[in-house]
């Protein structure tokens, strides 16, 4: 499903929605008298190029065609889809829908971003409106919430869907939908603490970011306390927090009252939403997620990723051997695969991890590459001799085959738990300059101390499976 | 660091703190008057063994020992750590907190999980105690929240951190510190909206979990706005929301005056926080975030994963061509590392994208895969020939080298933006049957679809590169 797609306002949100639309293979007709309308969505666009495509793992539909327009019927004309990004000011509103109704095609979903306003409110002068309100990044972030007309939310979701997201039907009408009354919530009593010096900005993000931040990007509020409610279940959390209800934990007072059938109706939503799970399972869950998003943000250094890097660089390093043992590791959940089995590509990370390892051995370290030298590696063999499963811990050990001038040839031998070789991986790696991308030879301390490792490992045996091709043989054992 | 930890109080929060202090390395000694207390603690044993280790490169340090006692003063001894987890109720808590005070020994720190009271309340009837309020699962997430004496407080944040944890010292004593103000305002609104009928339980965690969460699980809410006011900043932001707040959008309505002061405040304190990075610096560092969090989801197929693998089938394959495109897809940020290219492991990553691929092609699919067969890796030889940037797209063809039998020998060619070949990677799979995990042959199906494929692919030239060993030559560029 594709078409045209009518952008009225071009901000922040209305660029975003461009975005996404043309990136999904629309074409897109943006409508701004902001003289500078074209620029802020030339920027928006060249995040949204680096970030949507990301993450998927084939490549999106060809781009569609985008255009800016002064007059507004021409943006519209043939448009299947109108978002109305404007300001949050009822009357702004009124006054472009009135144009939108009347300007666009009479089957278009005319659509409002607006975070406040009821499609009632909105169309209060006869346009004919619904919301449909995004969250920023939008081309990023999957959550719409729908508000409005049944059949024109239902044939929305459609479209919605097909462009990635998530269209969230509300089908009581309030003012600031969902999502927006618990982030006005957070806002206010936000303000507050701020207000009452209890914290600064930094200190109120980081209490989101290092704790029930993380959990709400897997698991929403009632899922995730269902968990803390244990076996006892959701009932048994009210039981126990309900009374919090009546203390002065927050400056918002004004406190719905946790009678027998509000306790009812929650236990049986969540029963609905969640109790095709048990508690195990739910926590496996989550547990799993944590980890995923946790490792995610040590990549990226950021937040509780970073507590994780920092931690991690206090633990000591394994004693000197001949050769070095240059991993020592548990088997993360994130580097399983479809067959129930450490996928073959984590073996080469594993191996990439051990040259780094054996990189700072002879020198090459952290502080050597920020100095323009490095190694790249030019080819890795790995043979696959073992299955390994996750939660299990693996070590390698990393013996130097030959390092004379520009070229580093070693041969990592990745055991398993029992201390059986799992795999091995022979790889050949060149030093290079940073700064021209091309092999050069290393700085003459690394080539004394693999001069060094070099003399040590003369005496261990040559390993049998290095130099060799692969070739089809007949073959038992499996693993990869 | 390590030492001795007395948890007294071991249900879901006394066990995650069991769990913490054992897996880095401290003996644990466990009080608690629960004849259950054993099994619960394991669990959560169980759990936090999984989850905790693979967060980290490195494997932890052995683990310490851990005891149960009926006896306080025999768990107390020796102590260096003392964590209160009891029920919430001051009483309780007093009782409690008068014999750990006398019992433990002088220099240990005493602290309180209690996620409400402050530590005067706890200590009105003299115990020496500060809080330590954790997150579940403790074991996972970083955020402790530390309030009371200032020199004790810091002697804490000490032990935490070398348990991996981020102490966030909040200077002011307040009912429920801060993090539990912000989750008290979203539970007291989502009480609201579940009793309104507005949305279930689930909607609401939906609401949470494909928009705001993904946000604050990697930036909280401030910064978050910060990035939102755009080039504009942080006073544009608050003058463009501030009059939200007179507007009835929660029902949490005793609400601050933000007044000229106190946009001030928010303003110099945003500043302090994020000023040192530009909005489009922020704004690359959230995307980069969401990309990495979002594919970690969908490695899970959980939440806003789930909607991205979903749209992602939506997805036309590539014409069938011979060889046929087995990957065409943008590089995550994902794929990088610290030499500012796609990672050596990325290739193999991506190589095994594409022999999955060419096993749906030959019928080896997920329905096949779930009756119990599949291919195995038996070796992976990457020649590596380009360097390759994120963003880039690169796609992947698949040459059937030989398949008779149960083995499957692939020949991947790799190609960057311009279509130059910056990889090759030759495969060897064999057949396997998932129930014993050994070598089988493939359906007749397949292998008919096999033979077929071999027919097209006969007339193809073999590869140089194919059949070859690693062999260390002059060499001049550099990849990988």
């Amino acid at each position: 499903m594709s078409g045209k797609a009518a952008i009225v306002g071009s901000g922040v949100i209305g660029s975003g929605w461009a975005a996404r639309f043309l990136l999904n293979g629309w074409d897109v007709a943006v409508f701004d008298p902001d003289p500078d309308a074209q620029r802020k969505t030339a920027e928006v666009l060249d995040n949204a190029r680096r970030a949507l495509p990301a993450l998927y793992n084939k490549s999106l539909p060809p781009e569609g065609t985008l255009s800016f327009h002064t007059d507004l019927g021409e943006a519209l004309s043939g448009a299947s889809w109108v978002q109305e990004s404007g300001p949050e000011q009822l009357a702004v509103k009124h006054a472009i829908h009135r144009d939108l109704s009347r300007l666009a095609p009479a089957d278009a979903v005319i659509a409002s971003s607006t975070s406040g306003f009821t499609p009632s409110a909105l169309a209060s002068e006869g346009a004919r409106v619904i919301a449909a309100h995004p969250f920023n990044p939008v081309y990023l972030l999957p959550l719409v919430e729908l508000v409005g007309d049944g059949p024109t939310c239902a044939r929305a979701a459609e479209h919605l869907r097909s462009v990635g997201m998530f269209p969230l039907i509300v089908r009581k009408e309030i003012d600031a939908h969902v999502a927006d009354r618990l982030l006005e919530a957070v806002w206010r009593e936000a303000l507050w603490l701020v207000r009452d010096g209890i914290c600064t900005t930094e200190e109120l993000d980081e209490a989101i970011r290092m704790g029930f931040g993380l959990r709400w990007a897997q698991m929403g509020l009632f899922e995730t306390y269902r968990i803390a409610g244990g076996e006892a279940g959701m009932r048994h959390f009210l039981a126990q927090f309900g009374p919090a209800l009546k203390w002065p934990w927050t400056r918002l007072t004004d406190v719905p009252e946790l009678d027998d059938a509000l306790v009812g109706l929650i236990s049986e939503q969540s029963d609905a939403q969640s109790g095709h799970l048990s508690i195990r399972a739910l926590e496996r869950q989550r547990d799993d997620n944590l980890v995923a998003i946790l490792r995610a943000l040590r990549r990226s250094n950021s937040g509780a990723g970073k507590v994780i890097a920092t931690h991690e660089a206090t633990f000591p390093e394994p004693s000197p051997a001949t050769p070095p043992v240059t991993v020592r590791r548990q088997i993360p959940q994130t580097w399983a695969d479809y067959n129930g089995h450490m996928n073959e590509a984590a073996y080469l990370g594993a191996a990439s991890e051990a040259s780094d390892r054996f990189m700072a051995l002879i020198g090459c370290d952290e502080a050597y590459i920020a100095q323009g030298g490095s190694y790249f590696t030019l080819e890795s063999h790995v043979q696959y001799l073992a299955e390994l499963r996750v939660g299990e811990l693996i070590t390698i050990t990393t013996q130097l085959l030959s390092g004379k001038g520009k070229t580093l040839h070693l041969f990592h031998r990745l055991n398993g738990p029992d201390g059986e070789t799992a795999a091995t991986i022979e790889t050949l790696l060149v030093h290079v300059d940073l700064r021209t991308r091309r092999s050069a030879p290393p700085s003459e301390r690394v080539a004394a101390l693999i001069a060094e490792t070099a003399m040590a490992h003369a005496a261990l045996p040559a390993p049998a499976a290095a130099g060799r091709g692969i070739a089809v043989r007949t073959s038992s054992a499996g693993a990869g």
